[in-house]
């Protein structure tokens, strides 16, 4: 089986931003509230944490609790992990998911700023510098045959969007404007060159389902 | 974790039968070619053994992948697992699909006639008589805490709703016509009074997605 890289349930704005301006440790969407962002997300029963058994079940339940199907690992960005920027101060900060993160698999952090890797529950957390593909290439080996997640934020999933190396997207549009922050797209129709488009709209209202694949499989 | 039945990639023709009339050795789907009912399944990339990497990973492919997502049993009518009716002539059939069934977890046949149980690769059959509710004791106690597959046919996911068994299903209406057969409903309106429904026209026009839940958890 071929591993694939899946972008799944990435979240922006009706103007294309995965997360606002201004992110710190007490704001880590910056002016983004993501009660509002992710509301379509939070409302399922599949949403750790969140709605449980007196969530929805519908489509947008479907999406969520694929979020971990066939996944062995997932690749995020060092502003997904941190609100830190530049060298690390110390290794006190371990993300923002408490004793228990929902991952479940290894975590490969996209960074210029590595530091030794750390176990929570049954995630571990890796910090590896280099290109996109370097990343990956410990990704797909760290994934034990199966697909990686790659986890955003907008910057790293555009990287590897920019090196060709992602099969398949979901990405969920939420009615929300944010006006600036960090950005996945002006339009879903600038993947439209490479990518296969499906575009559903949720009964729930909350959001606007993409979901994009690769026009050509790679080799 | 409450386990829960869920109904999953069910297939009826647009005037709601899950197969044809006159299922036999050569025909499982009876006068149905199952070729067109199942074709928005068929064409994804998901699908064990049929498109394979070309296949489709959009909207119809995310429900075929989630097939076994959180299963851990499946319960099944007799007539989906054999063309026979009435006692086993002897035990040489051992269903339609293999050496290696798609299914991967223990499968629970619900018939009036019981033999022994029996394993293909990663499957073990079951052969079960009693009420719905008997049959669903044992595959929750199978599924080791896992959710339960109601795999059909029509009749018997038309059993677990009159039992009041049934929580959550996805179900596809194909644009064919078949006229008689194994019928699952004359309108999805019906399981409206128990039900929440979503309606999501596949971006393939290859079927219309229908979604349910339940309006009251179980206690």
């Amino acid at each position: 089986m071929t591993q694939l890289v899946r972008v799944q349930n990435l979240t922006v704005s009706a103007d294309g931003y995965a997360a606002g301006e201004g992110q710190s440790l007490e704001r880590p969407f910056g002016h983004a509230d993501p009660g509002e962002l992710m509301a379509w997300a939070l409302a399922t029963a599949s949403m750790p944490g969140m709605a449980g058994p007196e969530g929805s079940r519908g489509l947008d339940d479907r999406l969520v609790r694929d979020f971990g199907n066939g996944i062995g690992a997932e690749i995020m960005g060092r502003n997904k992990f941190s609100p830190h920027r530049g060298p690390w101060a110390d290794h006190a900060w371990q993300g923002w998911w408490g004793e228990d993160p929902p991952f479940h698999t290894p975590v490969v952090v996209m960074t210029h700023h590595e530091r030794p890797s750390f176990t929570l529950s049954d995630t571990t957390f890796h910090f590896v510098s280099g290109t996109p593909a370097d990343v990956l290439a410990l990704a797909f080996e760290a994934a034990g045959g199966r697909d990686v997640r790659l986890g955003g934020g907008a910057q790293t999933v555009r990287a590897f969007l920019d090196a060709d190396l992602v099969d398949q997207l979901h990405v969920a549009v939420s009615p929300v404007v944010l006006g600036g922050g960090s950005r996945l797209w002006v339009s879903p129709a600038e993947l439209e060159d490479r990518f296969h488009h499906e575009e559903v709209p949720s009964p729930s209202g909350l959001a606007v389902h993409h979901l994009f694949w690769r026009r050509v499989s790679p080799a």
